[in-house]
């Protein structure tokens, strides 16, 4: 199959938006957005790095680098609508398999309905697969990761660590209680969209995606306010048979797993029950974890185990330059 | 160098874009845009298919691969404003190195007042660099390649072949006439965005730039017009010493060598002598090169060469997929 008669295959035969104006097929694609703000954001994924052909199937790989990239759009509040899709193909990768991974990337954009506005097909030696998602949002409703104040409510929404679970059950061949349930938060997680663009727009709240482990997401929050985090390890939520795994796992997955794609916020402790009442609406679990505090000369993320004193938790994860 | 101190040292200090509300350093880039319709591409350059680190230092290598991104945004009759840059840095690269690529696509972004709104750094075994542009256009005025109409002009501006013509250069030890020029043709090619955006908005033309070749080019405009397209060999613009080389580069390279970034188009005949004042203001060579031309069931290409009949100008050029 040569590039042209690929691009075909993948190309949408009819366009959800109606802000679409031009779709594949020129050299560029075209929008029109005269009342809500334009977010964006591109994230890429290597094989061998952020997959496995082992742990994931070309479908998967697709499905989960799509959910990543909308998983940034939710934690800005906006709603997704269109991709790019830029692919470097190496010769070990069968073009069936190629267009397994299209296939899953459309599978998650269907249920956002979103659109595939573009796109690149090159050769190379290693699979690369780079996408560019763009969302809308009201105007002034963006949520920042800076806008977190002195005593607000941290919350987080699903459980945390259920990925890198899923990953560990993948990878190692012992029998696992509800494997299918981790591996399925790692292969097909899901961006918490509607949670992030129901929230009423005259509430202020600060968001961030856990796509690095909430140590990291936390401290991303309290260096942009300018605050302190406090975090209570009790809290953290975790599925029921996480405790199957060992105590060092488990700690080390729900703070710096990572790829959960939950949503980690805060929010003045007025407004608590109101995202409360919408999460339940939703059917979405969400938890209050901790809370923002003020700290003269510094911006740290703590946490409080049992009656202990208070322990830095410092940011670590997967650094992919060092 | 890692990661987040890498992103500081290519964040800009400044935005130039007043549509922009938040660059780099959230979840996502936001902007507005409430009158003008907005144009997205991506593009993909690979380290051994789309350059080679002897022929193209790194920051040549960052220039020119922008460069083709804002080519495609001027073949839409837009004015570039953004772009998102993904690049997944081998280990054999120095993070200098991976500096200067950024350099060199701020050194062209600057010319066009882009800003840089985002981007993703991953490790990986070969240097890919993947771009995301956008940029504005006036309301129903996209120049699309399906605008080409019976008895058009078909132009094109600047040279054909240069860029080709360099990279011969480059690779081969020779004395060649004009050789800085054709090297910096390679190197730093100019997308012809002037020119397109100052088109009058009433006059209807079809736009594509020239990347593939104009054959190609040549060809998508006369698929997607559903007309014919007759060149005439004589009057494709070279360079004054693009007679130096072989007949045989010559004509590969001025139908088939792509990497120019010109812009080929059409336009009704009563409008050419507008295109022509546009451009000699521009002070850009815009030269007649053939007209479309209506024919039963096909629509094709061909090439006049001196009184000899007609010959179809088949398709041909780099397929990746191949």
């Amino acid at each position: 199959m040569d590039e042209f008669t690929f691009i075909d295959t993948i190309k949408q035969n009819s366009y959800r938006q109606s802000s679409l104006i031009k779709g594949i097929g020129d050299d560029a694609a075209v929008f029109r957005q005269n009342t809500m703000d334009i977010v964006t954001a591109v994230d890429t994924f290597v094989e061998g790095i952020h997959f496995r052909k082992d742990t994931m199937s070309a479908f998967h790989i697709g499905y989960r680098a799509l959910a990543a990239n909308i998983s940034d759009l939710a934690a800005m509040g906006s709603q997704p609508a269109f991709y790019l899709a830029s692919i470097v193909i190496p010769r070990h990768w069968s073009s069936q398999e190629v267009q397994h991974i299209f296939q899953g990337m459309k599978e998650i954009a269907t249920h956002y309905s979103m659109d595939l506005i573009g796109g690149d097909t090159v050769s190379g030696n290693e699979l690369v697969l780079s996408i560019t998602v763009m969302g809308y949002v009201a105007k002034e409703q963006v949520r920042y990761r800076g806008h977190a104040e002195i005593d607000d409510v941290v919350f987080v929404t699903g459980t945390l660590g259920d990925s890198q679970a899923g990953y560990h059950i993948l990878t190692n061949k012992m029998e696992y209680k509800d494997a299918a349930y981790f591996i399925e938060r790692h292969r097909m997680p899901t961006p918490r969209v509607a949670f992030a663009a129901c929230i009423p727009g005259n509430i202020r709240v600060a968001l961030n995606d856990v796509s690095d482990g909430i140590a990291n997401e936390a401290a991303e929050i309290a260096t942009a306010s300018k605050v302190s985090i406090q975090l209570h390890d009790e809290a953290i939520p975790v599925h029921d048979s996480f405790s199957q795994f060992s105590k060092e796992d488990q700690q080390q997955w729900k703070y710096f797993g990572g790829e959960d794609f939950e949503l980690i916020g805060t929010v003045a402790p007025k407004n608590w029950e109101i995202l409360v009442a919408l999460a339940k609406q939703l059917n979405l679990p969400l938890t209050q974890i901790g809370k923002v505090f003020f700290e003269a000369n510094h911006n740290y993320v703590y946490i409080q185990k049992g009656n202990h004193q208070l322990e830095r938790l410092l940011k670590q994860g997967y650094n992919h330059l060092k």
